[in-house]
This record gives structure tokens, sequence and C-alpha cells, in this order.
């Protein structure tokens, strides 16, 4: 069995927590409130959100757990600090990255954290750590996977931050849209989304949203889309080709993850561009 | 002497340009219309401009010239096209780049065309070269070096695209800015103004400006500036420290030249961040 | 059908050239030798290549042709010269990449030669246009598509730097090799050994050889690889995972084009490594 | 003053350590056996090295010091170990860079982490931090700062990979030699030879260095220098660019740290290399 409590110590305190009790089962459980070591934090939890990822995991795409406690993105207020943390003291509200790397692995000084000591070895909450849906959760390398909310950001708002707007918006980085360029974005759920508004924010001058869904439609509109390709009604491909002259798109953003859409994504790339 | 129409064959038809004749004296005066070649394009001139580029070198910056037609930027139609041209047609309204690359060259294989066959080899229209002070202009590989003008776009707005526009987006995107980064403008002439236009586009989320005239402060703000720095009344380095709360830039853009403002720009740039 | 002789004009000057007459027949026919233009070179063959390429396209891999030259990598010496070439004059003796690009084309300005004006555009010879198994041969854009060969390297060795060797070396500097990393290369054939070669002279400290053919190890082994992999014997990804004491490579270099290679390279590699 | 101890927790043992008492003064003092943390490693020292950095801390180079423990490369085995480091155990032989980063920090995140929490931030040892001129020191981040020696390795080559490679062979890695590329190397004390062997690894047909000394000309040569260009017998930059048919060199590497030669290493570069 995995064992995904490896590195807490328990406080012996008992708080709340919704966990994963086995595969396709669920239910709030009594734990302990986890204790932190010098470089740590343990947060009083007051915000936090259940990921498609969190049902996934219940229903057994990443094996069996035994009462891992879920959630997925989360806002909270500092408990209690290790003594080496230099960035933020008790009582800082602050959000966690869904992603919590190891910065001293060999893939993050590499340059590819959420890779630190393993294949997304980055991704520990709800896979092989305790996570927010909790009175208490805590944090590793707390310095390096916390940031301080400003005081005019609301906690409901900051929570967006830890995993859809972050991961949204690294999409539409790593996608090297030139100024004025032309983007694809396939599929917009949350992260495609984000990764429509990250495109906007990062100088793109027209985004072309593949979505079928009209309050998806209306929603990519709203954060930047400028036209939609409706995948049921017209050939993704051919359509795109025809909004850009036969030329295709600069920069092509993936968000689903099938093998459809990534072909898609290489035939209406131009060559030279970036997917 | 600088053979500047070395690769020019005159067709004997007489038009007018102004020339700088020698060093510190200008005049308009009767020249051939250039010929082009097969890869080449000449243009009726519509639009052109005048840059501080082209009063340095008639001051002698650059050295001596005689009769060498000046100007810098440039909008017209296609007059006359080479046979090997293959997007542009007798007739199309197009810009043409202050720089015209040799884009065969080793220095433009390797990912630098502005040094193309010499340090700034690239930079030949009123250095080596005849420009575009002139009836008609001379545009070597038509195909890499002209772009067509949307209907949308006036001529004495697309006139812009040819050197302000390009300098400055091309500086901010050196600048590596991060999404929501801050970025330091050093100096808001044209290229200064247009890195801050460049920076806003392509998302940062502070953009302090160091500048000291009211007109170029109010340009400033109205392109992008969220902060503006006045070198002559605070102490520059110690007020960018103050506004980024003592952590500096995450990029900073020198847009000057001068020794001063690039020590300052290291100054103000944070450990890891672009200048 | 493909005019892929657009940019020629013929000489009326005969010549005899090994031709696919069409798909699945090839001879030796009449043909005029080509003319060039100003930035365009005329070269007397003196070593050529057939490429694997070449039987493809004879067996209807890229669809029909007609009496087009074949030919994949050449030197020759220069026979005439476009008056606008800087770099060489008759008598050179040069060697001709087997991709000759449009420098000046969007793909090309943005990095990606091979992709000029088109997906594989700079691929041209034995495609669009006629090669080299002919008396004479024609080069675009001689000054970036043509290298003088030095006095002390024959014409027999020259030639395999036109594509093996660049070839191979490219997907060396590509895999981003860490100075005294791991590389896995896939597949030992003339590029795979030229990958080999080059991970050695960029300085990986260890390579990973899979093959299976007697001569190609014995080859592999004097080109760089310590280490060889003979999948017809043991399990790829377990082997090299073993060489590897569990943690992979840092970078695989996928030179067979077969989706089970390309699931290995990714099996293979290190979290955080290229390939 | 400083306080370089901030973060050790004294043991109360003690042992014998080489100091700077003050500016201009050292000598061997008594302190007490360093304590570590969870992710941190107490070293018992076995080899170690004084850098020229060292002597310029003494004698005041970047301010005062009181007691601090001089060194800069370091091998050692390790004493104890924190319960959190993975990699490492009591007994292994291993060597830690004279650099150790804060890996979670922005610098380091953005790719920087020698600049991590402060410009330089990475530079702890004999700088804010008790050094390995002791019987025993501390490393932080022990297991991104530590690496095991292989049992072909002797301690007193393995301390030389602390430093004097490491920067020798980065400053080779960042100057983005192309393979058989031209690499100019200023000056040859022991990083500037580590550059050259370095560039030799790294794919340098021809590397030049700028040396006047007999001994370290030799030793370059050693290290993969092809030419040698002595400042004080010939003028530098004439002399490279006649090396390279006035063309200038791919790469320039800077190994002193003056303005002359940082002028020198732009004049000799081609326009499009790396400096």
């Amino acid at each position: 069995m995995l064992s995904y409590n490896f590195y807490l110590i328990t406080t012996g305190i008992i708080m709340k927590a919704f966990v994963m009790k086995k595969i396709n089962e669920t239910g709030i459980v009594d734990k302990e409130i986890p204790a932190g070591g010098s470089y740590e934090a343990l947060i009083k939890t007051t915000t936090t959100l259940i990921c498609t990822s969190d049902t996934h995991t219940v229903h057994g795409a990443i094996g069996e757990r035994t009462n891992l406690t879920m959630g997925n993105e989360a806002v909270g207020t500092v408990y209690k600090i290790g003594d080496k943390v230099k960035n933020f003291k008790v009582g800082d509200r602050i959000v966690v990255g869904a992603i919590t790397p190891d910065w001293g692995s060999v893939a993050a000084q590499m340059g590819h954290p959420s890779q630190s000591n393993g294949a997304l070895g980055g991704w520990k909450y709800a896979n092989i750590k305790n996570s927010s849906l909790a009175d208490y959760f805590h944090v590793n390398d707390a310095d390096a996977n916390m940031a301080k909310i400003p005081d005019s950001v609301k906690d409901e708002e900051a929570v967006y931050a830890a995993d859809m707007m972050s991961t949204g918006f690294m999409a539409a980085e790593n996608a090297e849209i030139p100024l004025g360029g032309t983007t694809a974005v396939f599929d917009d759920r949350p992260v495609g989304l984000m990764a429509v508004a990250g495109s906007k924010m990062l100088g793109a001058a027209s985004i072309i949203l593949v979505e079928t869904g009209p309050k998806r439609i209306e929603l990519g509109k709203q954060f930047g889309a400028d036209e939609i390709v409706d995948f049921r009604k017209v050939d993704t491909v051919d359509k795109i080709m025809e909004l850009t002259s036969g030329k295709g798109v600069e920069s092509s953003i993936e968000a689903l993850g099938a093998e459809v859409t990534f072909q898609n994504a290489v035939k209406v790339t131009m060559p030279g561009g970036t997917i």
C-alpha cells in the first residue's frame, strides 16, 4: 500500500476530514491534525475546491487509496509555521498550489518542478498526501509552495489561482504566442478557459476556441475568444484553416487530453508554429 | 567610399529624392528610379518618416555619405515586382521594415537577422542604400521584408509599424516578462513608449516608466504605464525599489542607450530577472 | 500535376539525368541543363548519393512524379553563379544540403527553416525539384544553402554532411544533452549513427544505442555508443532502466519514426528530461 | 553585524576551525560542531580547498566578518543526516558545491539558483555561513546540494567539481557553442581552463585561449586549446580576427571579470554569436 502519510507526524488532536475510504467510497471521518517540520506549514482551511481529478481518483483512476483526504485547490490561514520558513507568519492568508514540488529535486533543478521526484511527482495532494477537505492541512516547502493573498482579493477568488488559472496560464506561456499571433484552444473547461484568458493577456490578437456547449461558449467569449469552432457542427480543422486564410495558427493549446484534439492541434498549426 | 548602390541597376527614368549630399548638407536632387531583381520590389512611396538616426547620419555619426537618399519608415504601393516574389503583386499597399535583413546570412540563420552580413548589417536604408524620401524606393528580399496593410489600417498608422512599434515590441518580447510581472522602462521616446505598449500587451501587471517630460509622461500613461519615476525629481533606483517593496522588477527595458540607464536597469532588476 | 520545375529556366543544352519516370519506373533520360537566377547557382555534380527516401519516392510514397531527377546528397563544383551571390565563385568545390530552405519565409524567420513555405517545404530535391543524379543541378539561395569544402576533406567524405551528419547532429543538438548526461538513441541507421556521434561530441558521458544488426552495432560502438540494447533479445525499456539504475536517461533521440520507439523514448526518459 | 550562523543550532561538541577573525586576521579556533535540521547534513571534512575569493574575503572585499570559518570547495563523508533527506545516508562520500542555493526561492524557480534570496544569495560558505576548513561542516538542502562520489573518483579529484569545473563548464554551456564552432576564452585561471575543457567536451572545433603565462598556456593546450593569443605580445582582437579569417568567433567566454576583456569579447564575437 502507498504510504501517503510518510512525512507527517500526527499531533493527537482530532479534526474532521472528507476522505476517499476506498475506491468508490467516500465519507467524513475523524483524523489527527498533521504536524509540520522546519520548512513546512500547517494551514487552517477556509476555502477549498473539488477537482474533476478528485472524482477520477475516487473512481479508481490512480489505484487504491485508504482514508485519503481529498481536495485540490485551497485557501486558508497559517496556523503553525516551521522555524525556517522566512516569508510567512501565523495568521497570514495564503493560497497553496495544487502542485507542491520538491524544489531541490533533479527534475526541478532542470526546470520541470511538476516532475520532481518522479513523473508528476509534484502532484501530492489527494494522491500521495492528505489534502484540504479537512479543518487543517499540511504544506511542504512552505516558502516555495504558498503565496500571500492581497487584501483586495477574496478567498473565493484566490482559490482559482491554485490550479485552473496557473495551469491554463502556463499552457498559454508554453504556447509561445507571438505578439499579435493567432491561437487555437481545444476545449474550454476551466483550464481551457484560463488558457484563453492567458492567451489574451499574453498578446494573442485572435483566439479561436473549439467548443460546443452554449454556456462554455459564452464564458469563452467573455475571457477573450474571438472565434468559436463548434466541433459538432463543422469540421474543426477545415474551419480553423478557413478562419486563418489557409495559414493555420501560430500556436495551439490542447487542453483536453484526447488523441483527436492532439492530432487536430498538429494539423491546424502553421509550419514553424508551437503546439 | 562606400558603394551603397552596389546592387541597383538604374532605369534611366528620373525622380526626385531628398538626400544627404555630404556631412551637414542635404538637398533635393534628381535621381534615376531604381530597378529590382527577381526577388525584389520597387515601391511607389506614399508615406514616409524621418528618424532621429537620419539626423545623426546627416551630422556625420556613421561617416561620410554622398547623395544618399534619406528616410527611415515607409509605406507605399508595389510598382514593380520580381518574377520570383510569391506573396505580393503590383498595386499592393505595403509597409517595409526599417531593417531589411539578408535572411540567408549566417547571422540570420542563427536567429539574429538584424546582424546579417555584419554588425547591424540588416540596417541598409539611409546607411548603405538609398531610402524612401523619394518618389520610389527599392526593397531587397521582398517576400521577407514587406507586409501587406489591412484595409482597416491607414497609411499614416501603418508607417509606425516599420520601426517604432517593431523595435519597442521586440524589446518587450526580449524582456521575458512573466505574466503578471513588473517591468521598468527607461526612457519613453517612441521606442520606449512602444516598449511600454508592448509590455502591456504581453501581460505585465505593473509598468514603471522612467521619464521627465510632461507630454511624454502623459503618452506613457496612455500606453499603459502604471507608475512614473521622474529621474529629475527622485533617485531612480531608490524609487523603483520602493515601488516594488524592495524586490526590484522582473524585467527591465533600457531604451535610451546611455551607461547610467544600463547600470540603473541592472540595479533595479531582481536576482533572476531579465534586462 | 505538381510543377516541380516552376522556377527553372532551361538552357537548351542537353545533359544526362537519372529520373523517376513515374511511380515504380526509373531510367536515364536527356534533360536540358537548368539555368539559375541572381541568387542561385548551377553545380557540376561530382559526387552524389541515393537516400532511402529516394526509393520511397519512386515507390509512390509522396504521389506521382514525372521525369523527376532523383538524388539526395550532393557535392560538386560551381559551374555558373548568380550576380548577387557573395560567398562563392565559379570553380569552388561545394556541398549542398538535402534541405534547401527559403530563408525569408515566415517559418524560417520563426526559426524553423525546414518548414519554409509549407510543412517540410525546405525539402525540394527529388520532391518538387530536379536533384543531383544528373550532370548538373540547380541550387536556390546559393549563399545560404551551399558550403565550401576545405581542401583537407574529400568529396566522398563531404557528401555525408548534406543529410546524414547534419540531420543526426541536429537531433543530438535538439536533445539538449546536459554535459555528462546519458542519452538513448533509438535505431542506428545512418541518421541514428550520426546522432550517436553527435551526442558524443556534445558531451554525453554515456550513450545507449538500441539496435540489433551486428554490423550496425559495431559501427555504433565505433561512433561512441557505450551500451547496446538489442531489442530482439531484451525488453528495451527494462534494460535501459536497469542500465541507468532506474533513473532513465536525460535525453532520448528517436531516429526511426515508429510509434513503439516514440513510446519507448518517453518511457525511458527521466522526468524533466528531453525527447 | 551579519548573523551568518543564523540557522545553526550548536551541539556543544568542540572542533577546530580555520577562521577569518576579522579583516586581515586569520587563525585556528575552537568551535562547536554544528547541528542540522530535517533536510540538512553534517559532513566530516576529508578534503577542502581555499579559493582566491577566500583571500579576497579575508582582505575585506565583502566587509567585516567575525570568526567566520573559511573554505570553498569540500569533500567529506556524511556524519549526520536529517530525517527527510532521501538520497544520502551516514558514511556516504560526497562533494558539496561552493554555491548552495535555496532551491524554493523565487530566483531559483525562475532558473537562477545562484541568485536565490538575493544577488549571489546562493553563495553562503565563507560569506554568510561557516565553511569547510574545519573538522565538520553543515549543508543546507542536502538532497539538492550534495552529490555522491563514484568509487573510481578520488577525494582530491572530486573536490575540483565543487567550483572550478562546475563554474567553467557552466560558462561553456551558457556560451551556446554550435557543434563545430569556434570559441574564445579570455583568461585561463582555473575557471577559464575548465571553460576550455568544457568547450572541448561540448563540441567546439576550435578553441582560442587568451593567456600569457607559460605554465597556464601549457595547461590550456592540454585541456583543449587549439590556439593561444598572448595578449602581452599581440593585439588580442586583431589576432583573433586573423585566426578566424575576419569572421570572429561564434562564442566568447569572459572568465576574468575586467572591462577590457568584456569589451574584447564583444569585439571578437561574430554578429549573431553568443558572449
